[in-house]
């Protein structure tokens, strides 16, 4: 609404029509390239001990959840992140029944994982409590599986917990933020050989890699590493419209199953999830890759 | 550079620095949300008979030509679009010989189609010469099979080409620019008909069908228009990272043979061609959809 004074003292009385609202949110590689929105309205904005937390709303993704600066969900995503990071590994094993979540925040992740109702018990290890009150608030149905009795929430420092714990997981997820701040260290070798020790003799680790477009060095590291760990590493990839490049990727690593050969679909096939991303073709067809993914693994 | 005078008339140095420069490409999806790019140069700005012409550069995609303000190529796309589009087809057809495109002005699905030795002509059918000849001066690895013996070039109207012509083809690629402006008819079901025509007793047509993501209703229309015509039609799918939402499709069009079920990868085994992006594993991948995908194309 403009409001303003003539020159002679009068009060011109305001028009009662807005200037044009333009506020725009921008994800940019290097301040060069990236993914640009029109913000609605912006809902919260807000600082933990830990982190910057915004939640945004736009036309075309709805309500969106920003950490550090960082989109992490949206509304309208097709929850393709929280889906792939689960299901993957949750039908690539037989039969899990303890997951643990190192992060995952907004809890999508929690809540996919206990929509297989095989498994027993779902420990999510999350520093920041806010990001789950912040989540919980605004994204119900992504965090419907905080109040299953399954769920063990822990608000503390993943690193920490692993090191410390004796239990031991048949799938665990590494639904970290990127890699630099506090996440920095989950990404690392040594991190990644703990996790090693806390999965069962049959179990799954996942961890998601970045972005193949943008990302290319971080997973070239983060692949060797892994490959150095576990005798299964393959990489998979989803779309993911609110990530950088919008192209996505996650590592499976395993101690026994083949993310592909030892897909079994008659767990889906009898009993299907409701979804939004996840099927068993998109399953098979995630580990596929274009030329230059492929050379970009070689070694 | 600033120069500059000073207010009584002394000639003030110019500092040799200049200001910074920041041009910003915006793609954006009704106004809203889309990609960004920082400008480094705008090597060629013009305009042809029918369109603007623009060949830009940026750190991250390097040379990117843009028609009518939409880009439609970059050195740094992995080159997916042009081989999906190509290659899908020629290797679903077990002897491509006679090969049309319609559109394909940048030259980059004639290029990769004449990588098939097989093939034993290629007609382009460009409305726009000034295209292809803007492509040739700055993006000559995608316009090399302009010097094949085996390709024509047409410059004219693809529609009318299309009604006139008693020509037959094994494999024809509707490589439109999008569904506004002089390309509209040629996503209409009228000149659908006339393609299904042009084509051999075994013949495949392909046609680009924009994004997933934003472009939903489109691609209902096309898809209910193209499954009254053919009896087989299948989605498929890539990652081109400088398209709206950088997913994007395609519509595959069949009289008899289907892209997955009769996809024999022998002939790509016994002589791989040299490509960015397509490969056999990418083929059949490329039809597996999320269910928010395979929802959008339920009838």
């Amino acid at each position: 609404m403009s409001i303003s004074k003539s020159d002679k003292g009068k009060t011109v009385v305001a028009t009662g029509v807005d200037t044009p609202w333009d506020l725009r949110y921008s994800e940019l590689h290097s301040g060069d390239s990236g993914l640009t929105f029109k913000i609605e309205r912006v809902i919260e904005a807000t600082r933990s001990e830990f982190q910057r937390i915004d939640v945004l709303e736009s036309k075309q993704f709805g309500k969106m959840l920003a950490l550090y600066g960082s989109l992490m969900v949206a509304e309208n995503d097709h929850n393709a992140y929280n889906e792939m990071i689960s299901h993957v590994p949750l039908f690539t094993h037989p039969d899990p029944k303890r997951v643990l979540i190192i992060g995952g925040g907004d809890c999508g992740a929690l809540t996919e994982t206990l929509k297989h109702t095989g498994v027993t018990s779902c420990t999510m290890c999350e520093i920041d409590k806010q990001v789950v009150e912040t989540s919980q608030k605004h994204f119900p149905h992504l965090t419907s599986g905080v109040d299953d009795p399954r769920a063990e929430l822990l608000f503390r420092d993943g690193k920490e917990y692993v090191k410390e714990s004796d239990d031991k997981f048949d799938v665990a997820m590494l639904d970290l933020s990127d890699p630099v701040g506090p996440a920095a260290d989950l990404f690392q070798k040594p991190f990644h050989r703990d996790m090693y020790e806390k999965l069962t003799d049959d179990g799954i680790m996942v961890a998601q890699s970045e972005s193949p477009f943008y990302n290319g060095d971080a997973i070239k590291a983060m692949w060797a590493n892994l490959r150095d760990i576990f005798p299964i590493v393959k990489l998979y990839t989803c779309f993911m419209p609110i990530y950088p490049s919008s192209f996505w990727s996650f590592m499976l690593c395993s101690k026994k199953y083949d993310p592909v050969n030892d897909f079994d679909e008659s767990r889906w096939s009898m009993n299907p999830l409701s979804t939004r991303y996840y099927n068993p073709e998109i399953h098979r067809a995630a580990f596929a890759h274009p030329q230059w993914v492929k050379k970009l693994l070689e070694e």
